[in-house]
């Protein structure tokens, strides 16, 4: 899909029941119609029956609406909220692991000490740092490294809450669907 | 699907072409099947065409054969990968918000500092929490933090690497499928 001037991204925060076959319903809906993903991560909530998918997709307004329309009208979807930037928190977590010997290992620890990254792995031949962000960030990163030589990149996927406590919904009244 | 005795879990890291619908036809496979899916997150690498996700699953040895064979057969799928957890780093990241008042906020940021987890955003009703590390350790700081109000979560699922340096993929081979 092809990216227009009048496109931008938004970030939905959807709670679905934690059922077998809830990720192959919503990302389905995403590929048939051809709706881009550009993060998708998942993870249960404090209420086991009930997990949190964060989805960033990009389109025209009448895509966007078309999609938040779509995905509250799924069987397992009770809640769709579109994160606002400026009152959200947006992170993301990843494993980079570098070549490092002797040599460039201390440059290397450097790099990851600016950005308060962790060393979590170190062989002779190789390091692996953990660090947590935002997405800017994170690319910032990475593109320090492109001086050394990345052997391997693991991403989760960008994950999100509305800043306050407004708007929280009750798990026990989205899973009885009580909507008073 | 019921967990029984000889089950064990598996993480699979598995590279995928970064096309439309990949997300669809992985999920589609273990939705079809009726195998359950624990965790999964997903993230762009360092070569773009490439994603790498992570999927936690459980079965019985026969059952997470099936899995391994039959996502190596999709089309989209270029390599996977099971990591053994004893050669492998895994982590999650998760956003926690708890009802934080005048006075239990600094009791709540008491237990954020012994986890080392950082708090990101804080009104006059509530505290967000942001913490990375084996999934272990996030549920310890879920129970920790359940003697106070949870609002809401967010988690990423689980992203890993094998340690060392052995085993790494080249992404320019994986696309022309010169399996050499």
């Amino acid at each position: 899909m092809e990216t227009k001037a009048e496109d931008r991204k938004v970030v939905f925060s959807v709670l679905v029941e934690n059922a077998a076959g809830v990720l192959s319903h919503v990302s389905g809906l995403f590929s048939r119609r051809g709706y881009s993903i550009h993060s998708f991560s998942a993870g249960v909530t404090a209420d086991e029956r009930l997990t949190r998918m964060t989805i960033v997709c990009s389109g025209d307004e009448q895509i966007l609406e078309q999609i938040e329309k779509q995905l509250s009208k799924l069987e397992d979807v009770l809640f769709v909220k579109k994160l606002d930037p400026a009152q959200s928190v947006f992170r993301e977590l990843i494993l980079i692991k570098v070549s490092a010997d002797e040599k460039s290992r201390q440059n290397i620890i450097s790099v990851a000490d600016i950005f308060r990254a962790k060393i979590i792995d170190v062989t002779k031949e190789s390091l692996i740092c953990e660090l947590t962000g935002a997405t800017d960030k994170l690319d910032a990163f990475i593109d320090m490294l492109s001086d050394y030589q990345i052997l391997e990149i693991a991403r989760t996927g960008i994950t999100g809450l509305s800043r306050g406590a407004a708007d929280v919904q009750d798990a026990e009244k989205l899973l009885n669907r009580t909507y008073d």
